[in-house]
């Protein structure tokens, strides 16, 4: 039984997130389908490719990912099928899937992209603004009932890929920027585990700076500090984030995405 | 393996929604379950009414959609569960179905109305306040394990129909009104690809008038134009919309439900 | 086929739902998920307690609910499986079992608690961060997928319970506390129907107060009134609300939770 992801921005109160759900049962009817996020700000290709980077690995081998952050719909943009490893993208070619792509070519897991240009496997009607229900769900659910990927269009190999920011190394440490806040608000770094390497070994030594707040030093978790506190620690999925425990570190802070975010080792 | 699929004014936080699952999983381990929204505005019910007009037709035949936006709970309006075309509904009698039905009539399709008053299909306790959880999600189930809808009360055949606002036709167009406004902004009026009919082979002589802003002929799509510009096009089930490009209409223009919305052809 | 509830104040936006119903079906691939909320206040176990409590037996015999409001992960509360009557809770033993417990335990259930301390039902890497995706999703879809209780770690019989606040008895009545604010904003009390008992046989003669609104009469239901009346009445799940027809009782009155609420019979 195929496991299909879906993220959009649509939001959940228009009823466009249903209604795929029900394109995709009609012609794989057993499809498992987890909601990802519905909730992507509106138009950030860039935010969806965080959320897709660090949930894709836990998923079964092959399952789907179906994302439509799409603002070129009907346009010249490919609409695009790729295997990225044992993980299948269904969506735009519009860099949604840099940084997943990153991760599998850094594990020389294969990767394969299929144009998708052939109108018999989506809706018979396809509309100029809702390719999601019309082109992209219908490929997610034939691949989920077993259509190979490359029957659903044209191997090409250019995939479109976003430039996002790089942290960069200092003098004693890394500055990196803000690019994701959570629910919870808590901040989250493109610094990683891998830029950090040893200095971790040694949590002590670090001090993170953002927004004019100093935080000395990493914990492991929010219970080992008072609520109220700012703490600094890796996150689940490996980047350097910044949180207050028992609270919301982006109001305390006022801190926005692109805000500068850095590490030094002293 | 039937599909249900669920609409409710719930909101997500209060376990509502979820609650009515472990109901119809209970009574039909497999159903699949596909939630249309739970963000209708509080016993909006020309709201439902639209989402399940436009969503119903790309759902697999005989699915189920169990819509409850229910402000007459527990008075004397009758619980409901209704044939039209190839898919059922199961909800209140308040005029939810009111679009789809008319849809279903021009199709001459089957419609069958019936009303549940069979307790022995229900919970065996019913509250006053959530027939949601304990007439509905029930009914639905039973439809969805292979109940005939016949079995689950008497039919009857006048079911309520709402009173929604028509466009009307102008010396130069149609003049209507705005309808819906989608997660994006993007607005959406009564007037349809049905009113303008063969005046869509001129898309550049079409006018929009809406709140004050004059938009300027028709485009296929969002991209034709740069980020920030007001465009009108044909929405993807048909209702003629304004949006802004990679922004927020509703916002820009302050408009309500209910504002007049008016198309000329010159 | 089984089912999985799934609790969380994580949020809609982020993905971490989603990736939690990865993991599961990675194990389990047919379970069925119900999302119960994901809205709980941040850290906001009380609450995460009240919805179990009212869900949870409407569910299957032996659904599995997986909660994580989980303000101490990576600290030393206990990690927790615990089989409550016919249904079994997985997450945190930091008291969001207590108002199930409590019902179980009127009704002499069996109870079984087990403290999950075998990493090798677990993921490969434990973060320290994210237990919800790590360790009590990958046991729940354990459970779910046929491994006996027993099996997942150590048995005890000392889970955290909290402190809730309990109404007391006054001369001619109850005095409560507001303990849920629903999406439509009503206000419900911890007064139940147990409390009540034949107080309920005249309705007429109880009145309610909560922030200076004083509501004489409990009505069965909403349109027992006209819209813009506050009424009084008795829940889905037995506890004693103050609404406002077709409104918004919480803004209405400025209610917060805790607020006393009391019902005096005359």
């Amino acid at each position: 039984m195929a496991v299909i992801s879906l993220m959009t921005d649509f939001g959940l109160k228009d009823g466009n997130v249903g209604v795929m759900k029900g394109v995709i049962w009609k012609i794989a009817p057993q499809a498992q389908i987890s909601d990802l996020s519905h909730l992507i700000s509106p138009q950030n290709i860039a935010e969806a490719a965080l959320i897709l980077y660090r949930s894709a690995p836990y998923f079964p081998d092959f399952s789907i990912h179906l994302v439509v952050v799409d603002p070129g719909v009907g346009t010249a943009r490919r609409p695009m099928a790729a295997r990225l490893g044992n993980q299948y993208y269904v969506g735009p070619d519009n860099g949604t899937i840099t940084l997943l792509l990153e991760l599998v070519e850094q594990q020389n897991l294969p990767t394969h992209f299929i144009h998708l240009n052939k109108p018999e496997y989506w809706l018979p009607n396809v509309s100029y603004v809702f390719h999601g229900r019309d082109i992209f769900a219908p490929v997610a659910a034939r691949l989920a009932a077993g259509t190979p990927l490359e029957a659903l269009g044209t191997p090409f190999d250019d995939p479109v890929r976003l430039a996002l920011p790089q942290p960069e190394r200092t003098a004693a440490g890394w500055r990196g920027q803000v690019i994701h806040v959570d629910h919870f608000g808590n901040i989250a770094s493109n610094i990683r585990v891998e830029h950090l390497g040893e200095m971790l070994q040694h949590k002590e030594r670090l001090t993170v700076r953002v927004r004019g707040a100093e935080i000395h030093g990493l914990v492991n978790t929010f219970g080992e500090r008072t609520p109220g506190t700012l703490v600094a620690l890796i996150g689940s999925t490996g980047n350097l984030l910044a949180c207050l425990v028992n609270g919301n570190a982006q109001t305390r802070l006022g801190v926005q995405i692109g805000d500068a975010f850095e590490v030094v080792y002293e």
